[in-house]
């Protein structure tokens, strides 16, 4: 046809040209071209827990109600499901103890999304222009890292130790910037309070209060917006969690509380929601309104009815059990094969739960993907994530080389055990 | 507690600052709770006609076999499935009677997203800074006018007749624009090519390919974009649509063309698809990635069993007989109630499918929402929504005040003749 001339390029925003492609997809394209090979890099739930015959339940039993039905199949609202969202801030409140009431929300105050990545984006969208600072933990959850480079954030990050992100870091850093006349800049803190992507760490209890007196007393210009991400908050399988940083918040202005079926029920239903501080969730509703006026109301009708029969929290509590077996599994061989070790300079986390390990090999010993360690995993048939993806472009830091992330999320006990293995081969042949 | 003082206001983003709230939602808000108001305003699908006994079926079929059952309930892929994207390419190609081959396209460059308007999102997010030019018909949908109001861009806008936009006016805009010096801020042209929201007119298959000619001939610095919305294209009921602008696109360089599962199926599934350039595909998937990593995998394979087992086809044959009928009462019934009034000033279209009439009164009756005639209609007890709503921000135009888009999409047959009785008393009153 006539069409197959010499085209000129298309003309791309300055908002495509910050975008960048997600370091793990290049994992998972390893992963789905190599079988034999045992993922400890991606971080999805265990494909055996999958609720397929809790679905098809509920949905028959949805689907027999020809109204039901229809309601479901019709379009939704951009906002959500209201009666999910009714549900939802009860659950919410219920973790930590409380009433709806007791946080000062209302279902208005909820948003459902596709994922919490969604929200995430959403939240950045609305509060960053580009120059403008978010803060995150050092290491963090890379996937929002990626978003922050599509937004043209600046990114600084506060030391964490075993007891999660440091709070007189955190308010040294924001001194610091208050002294640089940079505070005007900072638009949001961003912390993953349970079972930290990538290190497994939760926000010790006596922290999260001082964290948001800080956040209160640097938010003198405008207010700055703690993002909980809190999405493996369920699955905690040893000990009880500490409450949400949201439930110091009671006045619901400071902290948006992220959370999400995807870990503790199906990702395959993309469902996340956030309790927003009231005075943003006009401007989320604006910008979904934009992206996709409502996210699919069929799988929020089905979430509901996993809530209201307790479907969901029956399946979660078998999550656990599984998870924590797991976990077990990936501890274990870890003091097995790496116990004895170069001791004193290799260390692990041991979370109490979650979907993640993170390790700690010699400062010399290089992780990175370009690196020995890497590849030597891969020929002995494991995988894992380069610690060097998980730290934010903090200019005034020097990304560590030599930790991993290890998760104990989609491989079964076995292969967790022989993951492990193979992986302690790679690293005693350096 | 602690935490209920007074707090600073956040520092919303620029983009934050352009949003503007849709004008629709004050009229869905106003049909829900005004149950005996006969909304001829809201743009929805029937619903006696979800496909409610249709997703059980096809659920209980896909459910019963766990590892379907689980692959479905896991992640996808952010681009959508594979399986369902080598579905919609021969599927679009087959629209057009010809191959995936002719059109030079392969599965992956098909996106599937959450509706046609994440992509319509997307595909502006990709390629609009802030005072950048998209081009659209005068009338157009008038929630993309709200997404390029939130990017920034400067709208400017191209007559129709009843074969749609004319592409002499849009030759003349481009080379106005080119004269101005403009052209290389010229990034998009949009246009709904099948019965068209608002008006219900189709782009006259003798325009399509002059069209494409002219956007290629404009595209010197860079390639501008002709965005293909064929939303409505498989609700034709009535004559053989013309091929889509995209089959003239043989070397894929110059046309998205959008189709959604949303009209012609469900919209509680939320789930639509584009055929994109090349060239555009990466960019794309970067912001996927970022706002989701993927919509909801399980409406995907929903979707896919739909179309494999001619469940789709079947229910779409149903839809445009019973849409037809729906079509049919409202033409009647302008036609018993507004045939003798104002003759030669008062005039409508007549689909040929899609959800829409667009009728035009004398020149000096005000149909706006602030106006005398929106007022009475509720009155009467029907709506519609006012033109005033449909026409871009083009600074050269006036928007007309004398129009309105009627929707025979939500109301029954004998609801439309009720409505379209009550819209004539209302218009007599004047």
């Amino acid at each position: 046809m006539e069409m197959t001339d010499q085209a000129s390029q298309f003309a791309f925003s300055a908002r495509a040209g910050r975008a960048t492609r997600q370091p793990i997809s290049y994992l998972m394209s390893q992963a789905v071209t190599n079988p034999d090979l045992i993922s400890l890099a991606a971080g999805l739930v265990d494909y055996q827990t999958l609720p397929g015959a809790e679905a098809r339940d509920l949905l028959n039993e949805m689907l027999a109600d020809p109204a039901r039905a229809r309601t479901a199949l019709q379009y939704g609202t951009t906002e959500g499901l209201a009666e999910l969202r009714t549900e939802l801030l009860a659950h919410l409140a219920g973790l930590d103890g409380l009433t709806p009431a007791d946080l000062n929300a209302s279902p208005d105050d909820i948003i459902v999304a596709s994922g919490s990545q969604q929200i995430l984006f959403m939240l950045t969208d609305i509060l960053v222009d580009p120059g403008d600072i978010v803060i995150t933990a050092w290491p963090s959850y890379f996937v929002y890292t990626g978003t922050l480079a599509a937004a043209g954030a600046r990114v600084r990050c506060v030391d964490m130790d075993s007891g999660g992100m440091i709070p007189g870091a955190l308010e040294a850093l924001l001194g610091q910037l208050a002294d640089q006349g940079l505070l005007p800049r900072v638009k949001i803190v961003y912390l993953v309070s349970y079972h930290q992507n990538p290190t497994g760490i939760t926000l010790a209890a006596d922290r999260r209060q001082p964290i948001l007196r800080i956040l209160r007393e640097h938010s003198r210009d405008h207010r700055i917006l703690l993002i909980e991400d809190a999405a493996y908050r369920e699955l905690t399988f040893e000990g009880d969690p500490p409450r949400s940083i949201k439930s110091y918040d009671r006045a619901n202005q400071y902290v948006a509380l992220l959370q999400t079926f995807s870990k503790p029920f199906s990702p395959g239903l993309k469902t996340g929601y956030g309790l927003l501080p009231r005075d943003l969730v006009e401007a989320v509703i604006l910008q979904k309104g934009n992206h996709d006026f409502g996210s699919a109301n069929f799988c929020q009708h089905l979430l509901l009815a996993a809530m209201r029969t307790g479907v969901y929290q029956r399946h979660l509590d078998e999550l656990r059990r599984q998870y924590a077996a797991k976990r077990h599994a990936m501890l274990e061989a870890l003091a097995e094969h790496l116990g004895d070790f170069a001791r004193g300079q290799t260390h692990w986390t041991r979370p109490s739960g979650g979907l993640y390990v993170y390790l700690t090999l010699p400062e010399d010993m290089d992780t990175g993907r370009e690196g020995p360690l890497f590849a030597r995993a891969i020929e002995e048939g494991m995988m894992y994530v380069p610690g060097e993806y998980c730290y934010g472009p903090d200019p005034s830091r020097t990304v560590p080389r030599n930790t991993m992330r290890l998760s104990f999320g989609v491989a079964s006990v076995d292969q967790i055990r022989q993951g492990i293995e193979r992986l302690a081969r790679a690293i005693r042949k350096q």
